[in-house]
């Protein structure tokens, strides 16, 4: 049975005139996990979501968030972008075991795809040898395997090159535009006062602007033909800056929504794409839910599952059983692979002297098994491959930086920087094999060089997009590196990087937990957020705007509603002060009832509206002809000093 | 009587050889809080304190914080700047009744100061009118109030422009130093990998350089002459990066002693100096306790003051109670006042427009009152009086930005930038009346207008000390405001701002407590610290290194002991790995014990050297001549593409 149809149909059907803001606004969703077997749904707290569809495409449906203000602010509700899938849409049924409607599979239907009729059967390898006790059951979702290896094109980069727009162009740019219909107002200004050094953000984008940034390589749609469940992002500088969050299984699981709502959990905060970095066992059933779940990019390590298919013995892996664990995943729907072929025999003895080594995993298990062999690595051997299998289903590259610093020591020295001078040689590769490629980038990184590696990742790699994990921009704070990645991130999204992967409070001590995720998703929309608002993206500002007249004008609900967290925004609130009547106070527990700083403001403007015009007494100070304006004491002029 | 022999003579008597590890880690001190009528004390955890004495000056006594590591590391104990004073060290006995060992007196007996015998009185609206059973009780606190009303040179600037170094310039050098006795190996190196935007720190600070940058009002040492229990520290762009907390009193005190312990948590945590914004009752006796137990730096906002003082209404402040707590305070030994002189009258059409408004305090306080009598601000109007109170005492100057952008928004707008302008105007009177100053700075910027905050703070302010709060990057994440602003505050530390007041997660929208407050002041070193790694400040990566190699040889007790925060970074292991022995053990929870990242990189170390010397190794990769490592394929070449 194919998924194609949507095994969900009523919830197609809805449109934005269903959706009241009293049904969206139900029960409130606070840390919690959800109970036995389910995932977390609902609306986050104070705003609902809409599907809105772009001019004449009432097909394409693209998934928003709005928050609505109070009535006494007399403005339209913010828009937000909205990565949390239907999870947060209260008329969607959610039910793990059927996984999500379809979103692509009228589109991949008219692509000429054949269905594969000798799907790769499930090994025990694949699950890590799980025992009948241990094994997680396979997702009964039902999915069709499509292959494109017979039409004349697959990927998206392929058909921008062939001049066609996607349906997956078109949403991207729906979504990109936050649902507006035309250029907002004061776009061009607010893109001039950005400073985006060299990016080219236009006020409105289109399809067509799509297509031409994909086709250039300066973005990217992961989207396996697999995976019908993805609603479509784009990764490039020229766009919003996105984050990625990883998720891996755990040692005991005690169901697959388990599992699946490290993923919900995840997108609901605000993860554009999402890693599955598991290991051991169970790994393939549970990537299986996990797919099937998954309105975002699904991106995984294969080089991780190989491993464990020998036994976690680097040397015994195989250009064979990698194969096999491409064709494996690639027929999940895996949309995207890291893919670690830039680390070369010839680069491991730069590493000999690092303070820290190679501290990628996949780094480290290509150099091991170079070594061992003493020979060159079988990812960059088999490379042109590996490009063909990744192009039959559009899976994107996610070029690993195998040999990224793991201190501050270690940032942007030789081996690094080999390596990618390697991934900029395979990403003209991988475009001339018809792929999508992103590069991934550091690591530990110091402020002052930072922009270089942007500066080189574009020069090299032919600005395709750059994928990094922080910066962090010191080594000495352990339990707070989502803090010293994301002054790093925050920094190279402004510079021109495309992804930010993101880094928990857990990072170099343990394993992330709810709340760890959570906190470490925020951080990283913040760093986006901030990377946009400096780039000058046109629409950024909207909702720090929207905001900030909120804070102005005491409309505390509207505050805590905007905010990226709103349950901790509100909680932090109600600690100090936790009666109903305080939040529509016009006093905040900073500066107490008697005396506010806000209120002084309100009086300034009314007074000054009041007496003559603004206008009249800005120009009475300026030329201080005002006699009230002068003061009695004769003023103080720099001849004095 | 006089603080000035020292009531804690056996304290002062301790040289770094009394003090064995085993005394120093005694009990761990997590996050609670403690018993009541106590304040924290004890060393932080796997660490101790630390008194070395710059050469032939054994009178001068200069804390650090010393982490021994792992016999197995075969290095030096890593030594760290320490701002938490003799609550880390077990040998003090601490009773904040008596309060802390006077550092300064000898030095300051010799400057021809005289006693105060006509100390001004406390008044009943000192303590706002505070009721019998209301009161807390004044500090008993020996405390002697001298003038430098009759001295020829009184403050550090007047010393410094006279070419005299005082002790407390080279008590700071010292400190800068982390108490090396000359240049550390690899600085000059270390410098030109920096980018510093023009500061010039050098690879070593002398007492000379100090003076010399203290003349230039490129920096300050905050010490007021009635604040003998100070340690001294400097603060200007050619030094670390400073970090300052906000503490303030709550509504119900049930100790004086609770009201200690905010101070002495934040500089446990590494707060250089402190900020004390308590308004309504009892704020003069809980300044008394806090100035009497306080080896850093603190500053107030006397206009708070003196607005409780008229009952929270702002036009009814007049000089003559400002000045008036001006002298309250300085008798008290306030090392810095934030006077909001640059609101004048003229500004404040300026604001009328603003998404947000005044934000500041103390700007809309001065606003209101020039907006009421249709007068120039009387803190503008009496700068020069100001200047003379502040000056023989030796306060320094904090010039408040009264008219800073609380939104993204109003970043850099017509209202800051004209009153950064007045700023840079008295600068130059306190200069010529023998003051110290600094300057306040934004608030709400996002990242790409920072620098150009930076840049004309240093031109309109004669490079005169910049200290910003954040700023904060984006205004839609109150709860993690922290972040928001750690982002902002690394980025000016390193374009050259010299100390960084700290942004809790409460920002917006409560009071902090304890942990908040760890968070905001932990969250701000690492800024700090990022900052002085950009700027290429010659010891700021030892630590980076000595936990960087930590890691890398699996010395988890050294990594947790060198963390910022080794509580927190012990804990977060022990949640996933909680037994002893994975303490010594060569994985960590990421990967586990079956494979490990960092394992492969000792092989490669060791088979490397092992096999032919690792430089010939490197020059066969490097040449392509060692036939062993030619792969069987033939390489890819770019031709080929």
């Amino acid at each position: 049975m194919s998924c194609a149809v949507g095994h969900h149909p009523s919830a197609r059907e809805k449109t934005m005139d269903d959706l009241s803001p009293q049904i969206a606004n139900q029960t409130p969703h606070r840390d919690r996990p959800p109970a036995y077997g389910q995932v977390t749904t609902g609306p986050i707290e104070g705003s609902h979501k809409i599907w809105s569809s772009p001019p004449d495409r009432s097909d394409i449906r693209v998934p928003f968030r709005e928050i609505p203000l109070d009535p006494s602010a007399n403005e339209p509700p913010v828009r937000v972008y909205d990565t949390s899938g239907p999870y947060t849409d209260p008329t969607v049924q959610i039910d793990v075991e059927h996984g999500l409607p379809s979103v692509r599979s009228s589109w991949l239907a008219k692509r000429g795809f054949s269905q594969v009729a000798d799907v790769r059967a499930v090994k025990p390898e694949d699950n890590g040898f799980a025992g009948e006790k241990q094994l997680v059951a396979s997702c009964p979702a039902p999915h069709e395997v499509l292959s494109g290896g017979k039409a004349k094109l697959v990927t998206q980069y392929e058909f921008a090159r062939a001049g066609i727009i996607t349906e997956e162009m078109i949403y991207v740019a729906h979504r990109e535009n936050l649902g507006r219909a035309e250029m907002v107002e004061g776009a061009q200004a607010r893109r001039a006062d950005g400073e985006d050094f060299g990016a080219e953000i236009p006020a409105f984008i289109t399809p067509e602007f799509v297509r031409s940034e994909i086709a250039a390589g300066r973005a990217i749609i992961p989207a396996n033909i697999n995976h019908p469940e993805l609603e479509p992002v784009i990764i490039g500088r020229n766009f919003l800056v996105k984050i990625n969050a990883n998720i891996g299984n755990s040692a005991v699981t005690s169901s697959a929504a388990e599992e699946v709502e490290k993923l919900v959990w995840s997108i609901r905060w605000g993860a554009d794409t999402v890693m599955d970095l598991s290991t051991g066992r169970n790994i393939h059933n549970i990537r299986d839910w996990i797919l099937r779940n998954s309105p975002v990019p699904i991106g995984t390590v294969p080089l991780y599952q190989a491993l464990e298919k020998v036994g976690g013995v680097a040397e015994k892996l195989t250009w064979g059983i990698f194969r096999d664990t491409l064709i494996e995943q690639a027929e999940q729907g895996v949309d995207y692979f890291t893919i670690h072929a830039g680390v070369r025999l010839q680069h491991v003895p730069l590493t000999a002297h690092r303070t820290t080594g190679i501290v990628s995993r996949g780094g480290s298990i290509m150099a091991a098994w170079c070594l061992h062999h003493h020979r060159e690595s079988f990812l960059y051997e088999h490379f042109e491959e590996i490009c063909d299998i990744m192009r039959t289903y559009d899976i994107s590259f996610s070029l690993g930086d195998g040999l990224r610093p793991g201190s501050i020591a270690d940032a942007n020295d030789a081996a690094q920087f080999a390596e990618l001078e390697t991934l900029g040689e395979l990403t003209k590769v991988a475009w001339a094999k018809g792929c999508q490629v992103m590069i991934e980038g550091p690591g530990h990184v110091p402020m002052h060089k930072i922009k270089i590696n942007m500066t080189k990742q574009l020069s090299e790699c032919g600005e395709a997009p750059f994928y990094t994990l922080g910066p962090l921009t010191t080594d000495i704070a352990p339990g707070y590196d989502h803090i010293t990645s994301g002054i790093g991130a925050a920094m190279i999204g402004w510079y021109g990087c495309a992804m930010l992967c993101y880094v928990t409070p857990k990072e170099h001590l343990g394993l992330p937990d709810r709340s760890d995720v959570k906190v470490g998703v925020i951080t990283y929309k913040i760093a986006a957020h901030a990377a946009d608002l400096a780039k000058g993206h046109p629409a950024a500002q909207i909702r720090d705007d929207a905001i900030s007249r909120a804070r102005f004008e005491f409309r505390w609900q509207d505050q805590f509603n905007l905010a990226l967290d709103p349950d901790t925004a509100r909680s932090f609130h109600d600690e100090t002060l936790p009666k109903e009547a305080h939040k529509t106070a016009h006093f905040c527990s900073m500066c107490g009832p008697k005396f506010c700083s806000m209120k002084i403001s309100h009086d300034i403007r009314r007074d000054a509206e009041r007496q003559s015009g603004m206008e009249q007494m800005k120009e009475a100070f300026r030329d201080g002809g005002n006699k009230l304006y002068v003061p009695e004491v004769e003023m103080r002029t720099k001849e004095k000093i």
